[in-house]
Formats: structure tokens, sequence, C-alpha cells
């Protein structure tokens, strides 16, 4: 089997499903390109004799059954962003299923049953929810937070799914059932592989996300005619603001990342100095104390600039995930794999959310990252070599042969 | 006569030549509002019997004429922004006209010729173009730098100012023949003389102006996934130069204001490291080496910070007006009057514009400044106390007495 060209030809396969007139792939939950991409997989699986079964809201599981009832859990999320890359999502999908007609063949029955799966949604770029497919997956999902949601369209979230065939169902999901651990293969969506020139990223942790907004009530004044010592500036205090969010990471943690990617000026006129600014801070880290800290220390600090600035702010938080740590006996046997193959490998935590980190609270989880190019994701130019793709490929069938057989 | 009353029935009448449903005056250059207004103290001088005579281009003169040729000329703009307050521009000509009745009626005719001129615009709120009155009272206008614009209705500035019987003429300006001094009194449209307490100011410069616009490279990122050392962040890196705009101009001179108001961030994405960052500058001072000063320092500063924080950053300058000394015999004359009626005055400079500073290259010139409620300019809500309006005509009638009889 050319793994290269497997990789290749099941990726084109699937992008044929949802190519964006406006470049990339677009296959959001729910829509025509998302239900032929999972019927695509499913009468392909089929075809080859695998058992192939749909949960009550979409989720499509192809299955090698083994000798025991264990099952280990291998994939990722078949939906995209907006104009999206070929990788992000689907990746994960293909080298399950490379993985599983290669040992299908080579080494016949399992002892584990391995279970791929293409989870219905992930990016939450149609609806407002995430991880909709994992939750169902594992029997976390609830109902009451996305019955009433509705696309831009206006579409309601349950007529979506039943449009497609789909409904919601109380019943706990058989198909998790014996589940002992997930598997996940990834594209980093970073630089640290590429600038450190290592083939596997294997992910300890996941990091937790804090996000806020902020908004800082200054005076708007004449640009001429109110002398400095005046002024209530309220860009200038964002503007300390600004950079006291960036220090404060940094001085806490090497890993820590806080970012200011948002800010508005009212009334946003050269010559009126400013009434208002409202900005955003997206903080991450694997250490919920750290994160604490962090939003502890940094309000001192606010409250000392805004006092210092004679200007008034309020900060609210719209955001709060908890950290997930992976599994450390699943990270040694994929670390060993790497080793025995001579493949560069580095332990690193991944700042971007995943599947992973639904199941790793419930199973044995593995993340594994694959390098990006230039760190580019969520963008049409999204890519990796064909080399790193085959690696990661590899990484995923040895590690299920040391697990499985 | 009762001054108080003949301001406000006076303001009364040229406000309803150009009420706004939206709140406030807009009275713009060439349209029935702003030829209405002036056809209205046209007329109403004729009535009177006072020479009255338009020059080409619609800068309205009502003269009283003195025993000798010599003219002292009184005025302001007719003119205002959109939604603009009751006193920028209209009380320096409603000051005038009422100094010109009160003279007339009370003293009888002058040696020297009184003129009072509503000058036709100074805010260029309607086409690109600031003191098109000013400047062809004073034959300094350029032709060229009108003729081909439009304003946000497509309208060109010719075929506007036609419409409303006028058109431009390379002769000289008559009217201008003998003037030796223009006086103009404005309102503050800052803080200073409230704050302080005082019921007149006293210009002695008015500040030069240069404005930038600055934009600032960075690299667009992923907020999760790009550790604080590999950034390029064009928001953080602008926060900086920010603060560096206000403390160069503190550290300079205490009078100096430099202001950032504008700000655009791209993406302005929550979780995406900001690619690009457009800002300007404002920066005003009554001394051209301190600002040339200024422009060379902080040019020194911005290559250090960028560099520092590896983004690359660009400068323009797209204004540059230079500061404007006062006439200070004028002045002394002024302050004479000040200190006779014991009215407490302020000498200061003016950190705007104002059509004095057209003439003051040219004549004797004066600028005189009554107190802003709040400071508060460009504004439906602009407002003066009805007793410091009062005091600065007084202040303007008596000036005239020493001066024209």
């Amino acid at each position: 089997m050319n793994l290269k060209r497997e990789i290749e030809s099941r990726l084109e396969q699937l992008n044929s499903y949802a190519l964006d007139p406006k470049g990339g792939l677009t296959r959001l939950l729910y829509t025509k390109e998302w239900k032929e991409t999972q019927d695509h997989l499913r009468n392909e699986a089929l075809s080859k004799g695998y058992d192939v079964q749909y949960d009550s809201i979409g989720n499509l599981y192809i299955t090698l059954p083994g000798s025991s009832e264990e099952v280990i859990l291998v994939g990722s999320h078949i939906d995209t962003v907006c104009q999206g890359g070929k990788l992000d999502g689907q990746f994960g999908i293909v080298s399950g299923l490379i993985a599983l007609d290669y040992l299908k063949s080579k080494e016949g029955q399992p002892k584990k049953t391995i279970r791929v799966v293409s989870l219905a949604e992930e990016e939450g770029s149609r609806f407002p929810y995430t991880f909709w497919g994992s939750k169902n997956t594992t029997n976390s999902a609830n109902i009451e937070e996305v019955e009433h949601l509705v696309d831009n369209q206006g579409v309601n979230f349950m007529d979506a799914m039943r449009n497609c065939g789909f409904s919601y169902s109380k019943e706990k999901n058989h198909l998790f059932n014996n589940v002992s651990s997930f598997l996940e293969v990834h594209i980093e969506q970073g630089q640290i592989l590429e600038k450190e020139k290592i083939q596997i990223g294997l992910v300890t942790d996941i990091v937790g996300q804090k996000r806020y907004s902020v908004t800082v009530q200054g005076q708007a004044n004449h640009a001429g005619t109110t002398p400095m010592h005046y002024r209530q500036d309220a860009l200038l205090a964002s503007s300390i603001l600004v950079q006291k969010v960036n220090e404060l990471a940094r001085s806490i943690s090497s890993t820590m990342v806080a970012t200011v990617g948002k800010m508005e000026i009212f009334p946003n006129s050269s010559n009126v100095v400013a009434q208002e600014v409202q900005f955003t801070i997206d903080l991450r880290h694997t250490n919920v104390s750290e994160l604490e800290r962090y939003e502890r220390e940094i309000k001192e600090e606010f409250d000392a600039i805004s006092t210092q600035q004679d200007v008034k702010y309020s900060m609210k938080k719209y955001m709060d995930g908890k950290p997930v740590k992976l599994d450390e006996s699943l990270l040694k046997t994929i670390k060993d794999v790497c080793r025995k193959h001579n493949i560069s490998y580095k332990e690193m935590i991944s700042g971007a959310g995943h599947d992973a980190q639904i199941f790793a609270p419930l199973v044995q989880t593995a993340l594994v990252f694959v390098p990006s190019i230039g760190g580019i994701s969520h963008n049409p130019s999204e890519n990796t070599a064909i080399e790193d793709l085959e690696t990661g490929v590899k990484v995923l069938i040895e590690s299920l042969k040391k697990l499985a057989y």
C-alpha cells in the first residue's frame, strides 16, 4: 500500500464534496456538502465490508471488530470552517481509515476492536456551538444548548439536523460502550514543529481558554484645545493596558499566551481625544491556577493603570474553558513507536481546542500533531508536506498495532 | 441698548435659517441655508443704512465709513460643521454687527472705517478645503485647489458657487484695500477659561498643526498556537508607539499636544494576533522648531520600537500648517480695555485654527476668546453663559472705540 498515494487520493475525494467557489473547503454541519461527504465515507466502508453505523445525530462509525469487546476509537471531525483548508479535521479521519485498511490486510483481525469515527462537528462555524460531534459520541451533549440555535440564514439547528435524516436521542450512544481509548491525529496549526524541524508533536495538555471583553471609558475632547494634563484619553490608557496584558503573560509562564487582537475606538476621529475603547483579551494556558493568578493580577494592574490615567474600565469574562491533560501511558506507547522508527518527536501543548479534550476526561486519550507549513490554518492555503502526513499515518498504524494486536 | 437681548435675538434669527432636524445647526458653504443667512444679514444691514457688498465669491461686508480711508475689519465665518453649535463662527459676526450699531448710535462717525465681514467659509465641512472665505478676502486663495473638488453628493465646488450667484474672480478684492487690522471674537472651544474662571482669553499665538498617518505591519497568527516569543504583534507594537507619542509631547513642552484619536486594526479578531494597525497623529504647538524636533525624535523612537518589536512601520505627513503670531500692540490695546473695565483675562494660545491666522501675516490681527461651557464645541450642546458672551461684545466695542475714534 502506497501511503502517500492513499492519503492524496482520499483527501481529494473528500474535498470534491466541499470545494468552495471562493476557495478552500466549506463543509458546515448538516449541509448538503456535509451529508454527501459522510454518506460517501459510509458507502465506501460498507463496500469494503466494515461494520458501519451512524449514531442518532450523524456521527459516522466504521468498525474493524476484534476478538475482545474492548474498543479503541480513532478519528476527528469532518466539518470545516468557512473556506477552510483540506487537513483540519478530515486528515484525522483519513488517517484512521487508511490505518484500518492497512492493519486489516496486513495483520488480520485485531484483539481489540478498532473503530474510526467521523465526528459530525467541532468548529461551531454554522451554529454557535462547538464539539457537537464528540459530545454526542461521549453522551455529554446538552440538547437545551442547541435546540433554539439558528444559523445566519435563520435555519434552526433541530430542523437542519432533521433535514439530514438525524434527530437527537436521549438514549445512551451504545457505540461508545467499551471504548477504552481515543486517538486523534491533527495538524498542529502552529509553527513550532516546522521551526524546530520535528516530524511529530505528542500533546501532553490542551490549554484552558479564558476570554474577556474590556471597555475603557474616558472623555472625548478637542485634540487642539485640550492640554495633555486635562485629558482622560481612553486610547492612551488602553495602550498601557494592552502592554500589561502581554507583559504579565510572559512573566507568569513561557507557555502562557495572552492576546489583544480586537479593538474598537470611539469616536475614532484623528482630531478628537478618544472617549471610549473596547478590546478583547484571549488568555490560554495549561494550568488552572496560573490562569486564575493571571486574572487576579491583571485586574490589579488595570485598577492601578485606570486610576492613574483617570479613566474607568469594566471587564467581562465571556469564555472560560478548563485545561485538559492527555493520557501518559498512551503517550509513552506512541513515544516508543517514534523512537523505534527513528521519527523525531516533541512533547508539546495544544494552544487550540480539539475533540480529544472531550474524550480525555472519560477514556485514555492521545493527540498527535503533524507540522503545518507556516503555521497557517483555517485558510485555503493550509498545508502539510506529504512526507509529514505519511509519518503521521505511520505513527498511527504502528501505535494501533501495539495497542490492538 | 440691552446687549444680552441683542445677542440672543440676533443669534436666534441666524439659527432659524440653519436648524438641523437631527439637532444643532448645519450651514454648509453655498447651500440654501447658507445663502438665506447671508442674504438676511445683507438686507438687515441695508435697511439700517450701512454700505453693504458681497465680494465675488460670497463674503459679505457691512461698512460704517470713517473720516479716513483706513479700515478696521471685524468678523468671523458664517458656515458651521454638520450639526454644529450656535456660536462657532457666527458669534464673531454678531459681535461685530452689535458693536457697529452701538458705536454708530453712541459715537457717530468714526475716524477709521469699521467693516464687519461675514466670511463665507472656514470649516471645510462641505468641501475638503478650509479658510475659503478669509483666503479670498485677503487675495490669497488658489482657485486650482478648489475647482475640481466635489461634496459627498458629487456636486462640484464651482457649480455650487455659481448656483448661489457667485463666481471666482482673478481681480484683487478692493474691499481689503486699506485694511490695517482684523479683530475676531470666537468661543474658546476648550476648557481653560472655564476651569480657571477667567472671562476673556487674549490669543498670542495660533498653533501650527502637523498630522501623520502611521501604518504598522506585523504578522497575523493564531492566538492559541503562537508562543509570545514568535509573535510580530502589530497591536502590541502600536500600543507602545501610542504611549511614546504622548510622552514625547509632554517632555518637549507643556503647551504641546499630540493625539492618537483614530486607530484601525486588521483583521481585528479576538483570537488572531494583529497583522496590521493604522493610526493617526495630530501634533500641535506654537513653535516651528519644537514641532520639527518632535517629528525628528518621534521617528527615532519609532525606529527603535519597531525594530525591538520585529514589525515594520511607515509614517506619512498629510497636513503641515505653520504656527502664527498675533499682533502685540493690538493685544496691548485690548488688555488695557480689560484692565480698565475690571474684566479678567488671560494670554493664551489657540490650539484650534481660526480665520485670524489667515489675516495675521498681512495685517495687525487680534483673536479674542470667550469661555466654552465644558469646552464642548462642534456639537449641538456647544454653549457659553450669556454674561460671558456680553463681556466679549463689550471688549470688542471698547477696543473699537479706542482704535477707530
